[in-house]
């Protein structure tokens, strides 16, 4: 998922270079706010929310003191990425809702959330609320995409009517899982098999065959496995 | 699950006491491994695998001197009671297997599964492969275990083909969410909601409606979607 480090940084960009207290930003400003918010995006989702200045600073090639004179913290650096982040769900919802298969625009933006969630350390942070930044806006109108598009596919009849949107957002953090389990290894796209069983099991249609292959046992259970 | 902590602690003070330097322990030093045993069980869940001995001798009772004159090692300890913990898995996978409705016998043993992950902390790191205690042998059999429950219902024809028996330890591990997502907040038995799409996204029979209610939504939104 390339685009969760290196995507779209504009909006972000902007609302930091508004909050500068020069009027109109000098060019070598924007570049350096620029610079900040890639590299920032790309820590957040390595390394999480409790990303410091000084590491953002040190990839994005500036000083700190650089940081400090273009942004007012680090705070309003993160939230200004992680808004942008959540605000890519959001569109990823809307394009969804306007999909004329109301459980495939459903599937679509299932796929998304969880892809962003695992490609992103701090989303997932952020999404699960456990960072202290100012992301109230931006999660409120996702779950407001939510609701609609569970509210659509119900309509349509294509989901169950006892699920709750609410309990949409849990299913879909749920399918992240470790790598290992009771000795088994999984590999990394394991949350595409886990998805589709609940996808399934959301759906008043009948199963999509799983997609990918399960995970792996230890050398010794293989061959006792095969031997029998 | 009182039983967690306080289960039954026979097996594990036994393979204790078979360790011990005397060959016949005298009552004293049977009461004291049994004191540490139910302590560890208790600690393990309530802290992890990390529970150092110190903890583990001071919710016994004991002081740190007598926890290594009666015991090997703090790793010994824990192995004991994990495998024990393991072991309680693996009797009600057997219990699963004996059940005449393969399926109901099945989600018998995922709710068995998911409640001592959601109960222990360290029987949670014990699965996951977060310890590097040894547990080879009960997670071998346990896996055995799962392998021949899985195999029962794909045979009765009430479990699709096309998920593997490895694929199950994951979907039950998946179902444990944070209790916080989006901004919602879910009670502490959302886990019981997703594994009924999860075991109706594996049935080949129609749903079962789901348990308990749906997350919590912040007060803010709940007042907005009400007014609509």
């Amino acid at each position: 998922m390339g685009d969760t480090a290196g995507g779209d940084v504009d909006s972000a960009v902007e609302r930091l270079l508004a909050a500068d207290l020069e009027r109109r930003p000098r060019a070598d400003a924007r570049r350096n706010v620029r610079r900040l918010v890639v590299a920032a995006r790309a820590a957040v989702a390595e390394i999480g929310v409790e990303v410091t200045a000084h590491e953002i600073a040190r990839r994005a090639g500036v000083g700190i003191g650089t940081f400090y004179r273009r942004l007012p913290s680090r705070e309003a650096l993160l939230e200004a990425v992680l808004a942008d982040t959540i605000g890519e769900l959001v569109t990823a919802a809307s394009r969804a809702a306007d999909d004329p298969d109301p459980w495939h625009g459903f599937c679509e933006f299932a796929v998304a959330f969880v892809r962003l969630r695992s490609a992103s350390c701090g989303i997932n942070e952020a999404l699960g609320g456990q960072c202290r930044l100012a992301l109230d806006a931006p999660l409120a109108e996702l779950r407001e995409q939510v609701r609609l598009l569970v509210g659509r596919a119900q309509s349509a009849g294509v989901m169950r009517q006892d699920v709750a949107w609410q309990d949409v957002p849990f299913l879909l953090a749920s399918v992240m899982t470790g790598e290992r389990t009771i000795g088994l290894r999984a590999d990394a796209e394991q949350w595409r098999r886990n998805l589709r069983v609940v996808l399934d099991g959301l759906a008043t249609t009948g199963p999509v065959p799983l997609p990918g292959s399960p995970p792996e046992e230890p050398a010794g259970v293989q061959a006792a496995t095969a031997a029998e």
